[in-house]
């Protein structure tokens, strides 16, 4: 489903109308959205499908759930059948809970959270790197690496190739600015505050995410040594390991750190 | 609100009406309740009102987020609002999370989840004593600590002395016998499935906690040494430093360890 480069929208809004509001007015510029506990303890599971029928963008479920295999189990068969696209995992919770997850979760997206964006967090990377390893083992379509760190982007792109989708949040209201992520080597750069927030108090929330893709555009063009590599075609995604289906805008510039 | 020793009911149940009636049936024998993501996803946070309506018990939000603390305390802020007594938050988000929910708790419970019950969990003794001391440190009300570990739990009780409250899970159906918790110097033993979902097929709920409730007032007094401190009057909290009010169940032999 996520099988190029661009914007994942963190629809981190609890007021119902103006969550779906928003997720219809950024749709055109963004290629994912991710929702996570704010609105999910908010509206429960029953929000995946109404904001499925605002949007044609793939819906993340950020869970990042710290459960047994027992609970996650019960968790990710409620979210897929209320039409949840894919989910983030928290790498720390390990392999057999993971694994579970894959398995019910089978060709949806399933991603593993690494690291946090905030100084005193307490994953190091030596501790991240064993979640990458098992996101690689257990055939998961990626990784989360945080934008603030920008060094440890690069280092894990060097690591897993092409292996692995990373994703990226921290931009903007956290201090990376829009663009650092996929110039370090991201897919996607995890945006929510600064599209549905914007600083600029004239600017919509649609002209805030139009800007954001409009940055990244750039960044991509810019990045050297771009080539479009022969596999970015719908008929053969990128992403083959995982078995995705490729049915979302494919931009030119795939595919090129 | 916790002040002594006994069952915390882990409810993990989604159906409303089998939440609820549990809930009422259960409560004569346990000292408060747990709901985490399966129920808070299954429902919103309304059913925090919901439940408390339906019990006198107080009622522990278990919800273990991996969020910055823009997050973190937008979402506190709104289970305090529809009547939440505590949470537990995941220890390895660091200081500076678990610091701004304590400001926002004020004095509400605020626990710190340390280590999984599972095998597979990626946090090594040394990491979850990273998160105790935080706890000690940022005078949250106690830390969880996994009871198929119960070497970890006298070691942590050791350390902590009666600093903490010691939250136990993995009771019942991940391995660790009723009672053993609290014998290796927890205060509290979270049970689900083994209450809501008995063993025996001709026991109810009400029966199996009854039935706990008993094997862990015969642990309380086989206690070598027990004595009742002069402290566990109502008048005089056990749990001074946190200054949580002490309007629930006190059993005489408490604080045995």
């Amino acid at each position: 489903m996520l099988n190029s480069e661009g914007i994942i929208f963190a629809a981190d809004i609890d007021k119902k109308e103006n969550l779906l509001g928003t997720i219809r007015s950024v749709s055109p510029y963004i290629e994912a959205i991710k929702i996570g506990n704010l609105v999910l303890l908010e509206h429960g599971l029953e929000i995946i499908k109404i904001i499925k029928d605002n949007t044609d963008k793939p819906l993340l479920i950020d869970i990042k759930f710290m459960d047994i295999q027992y609970i996650a189990e019960r968790i990710v068969t409620k979210i897929l059948s209320h039409g949840g696209d894919g989910i983030m995992v928290s790498g720390v919770v390990g392999g057999d809970v993971i694994s579970a997850c894959k398995k019910i979760m089978s060709k949806k997206m399933l991603f593993v959270f690494t690291q946090f964006t905030h100084m005193s967090g307490l994953i190091s990377d030596e501790m991240a790197d064993e979640y990458i390893d098992l996101a690689i083992t257990l055939e998961c379509n990626g990784v989360q690496v945080p934008a603030t760190f920008p060094k440890r982007i690069s280092n894990v792109r060097k690591s897993v190739g092409k292996e692995l989708i990373i994703i990226s949040c921290g931009i903007g209201a956290q201090g990376a600015k829009i663009g650092s992520a996929i110039a370090a080597g991201a897919n996607y750069e995890i945006i929510g505050r600064s599209i549905y927030n914007p600083i600029a108090p004239s600017q919509s929330p649609a002209e805030a995410a139009e800007s954001a893709k409009n940055k990244i555009r750039k960044v991509l063009l810019s990045r050297e040594n771009c080539a479009l590599p022969a596999s970015t075609t719908p008929e053969s995604p990128l992403n083959s390991k995982s078995g995705i289906s490729h049915s979302y805008w494919i931009e030119r510039t795939v595919n090129c750190y």
